[in-house]
């Protein structure tokens, strides 16, 4: 497998770190080949603007979606978005490996999402969910966060931590086709014993070795609706 | 009111825009100060780092909330967020006005909620949800999307907007304990005729006018909670 790691963590000492760098040993243990965006590294620009595009389809109105379908196909897309573009069509599995901010992605990786993700190439038109532009490639989130496992849940005071990343797996993930693994979650990171650390290292390397095993997560497809995108009767 | 409007799109002749003016323009009309954090205008940097601390705690390893912890009460935190804290602290009612990008904010403000809204101020220890550091003040998401209304709520293909905004109106907002005011959303913006947009204008200055009335949305509260917060027997 070509396997792309796009990394967000603010301090390269972090357990975030030593999972991803896990990730890139295991993996290319495996005989995998392996790429690794570490976005704070690369000083990534996570601001969707106008200077993303070399040329504008309508140099007077900024519709970002429509100079991304155009620039993709021209290739006049800013050099720092291809770049991350071409490593994502490259990668048959990509993990999103970062700290949970808000019951979501540090916006260091949400601006990645937000221009990486060009329209036209990643989805488009009717090309959405099981039929996304990234249909054939697995996506898998590893997470850390400060809360324990049973504030999560039905129930719990954050209820179901699948919830709340919401947008990113189905949103996001499964929204351009990609087959969303469910995600690795390390509970309670800044608080926990070094023993502890090592046993969710050990986990992760369970997984990731065992990868093809897993059961993506299951979401709507285009065919339980109609033209208009009503629910069809079941 | 002090009402503090954050606005994120990267088009200033957008329908967003006309949005935000039209909420500063009522807002003002009624006797409330606005002030305006026109996030793309201001260039304004959405990425956590340790560029964020005049001074640190832990010269050795990044934490961020502990140095936004210690960077606040010491006021050695970078100047750009103080100037968005002092905003919010100042605020009765924030309204946050962008739009959709991935179910979610785009990057540039899922970055002004990653930096200003700082532990120990907005929350911290057991003071979140209803406990929040925020407490008092209002909270409202006024969005603009591409989607049609029929694509959201139950069975609809991409379930409830309001299940997708999780993220932002709970995990955010009212963690800090602010009463969020349901969404005001303009659907399929990009696509539909002037008198549309009209229609979408005066329902949103109707809302506007109404405030008071608005329902706030409903979330957990800590009382529901114990000590190790598992959730009471009701």
């Amino acid at each position: 497998m070509n396997v792309l790691i796009v990394h967000a963590h603010n301090e390269p000492q972090s357990f975030s770190t030593a999972l991803y760098q896990l990730a890139e040993e295991t993996l290319r243990g495996q005989g995998h080949e392996v790429q690794v965006s570490d976005l704070y590294a690369m000083n990534w620009n996570p601001v969707a603007s106008a200077a993303d595009f070399g040329a504008r389809a309508n140099p007077e109105y900024l519709v970002y979606a429509l100079e991304q379908r155009e620039g993709a196909k021209a290739r006049t897309i800013a050099a720092d978005i291809q770049a991350e573009l071409d490593k994502l069509l490259w990668a048959d599995l990509v993990i999103f490996n970062f700290p949970i901010y808000w019951f979501s992605a540090p916006a260091i990786l949400k601006g990645w999402f937000d221009r990486v993700l060009v329209s036209g190439i990643c989805y488009g038109g009717k090309r959405f969910y099981d039929q996304g532009g990234l249909a054939g490639k697995k996506a898998l989130v590893s997470v850390t966060l400060g809360g324990r496992d049973h504030m999560f849940g039905d129930g719990a005071i954050h209820g179901p931590l699948e919830d709340m990343l919401r947008p990113i797996l189905r949103g996001t993930l499964a929204y351009t086709g990609m087959s969303v693994l469910p995600p690795f979650v390390a509970w309670h990171v800044p608080y926990i014993s070094n023993e502890a650390r090592q046993d969710f290292l050990r986990q992760y390397q369970d997984r990731l070795q065992n990868l093809e095993n897993d059961q993506p997560l299951e979401f709507v497809r285009l065919e339980q609706f109609d033209e208009r995108l009503y629910p069809l009767p079941r």
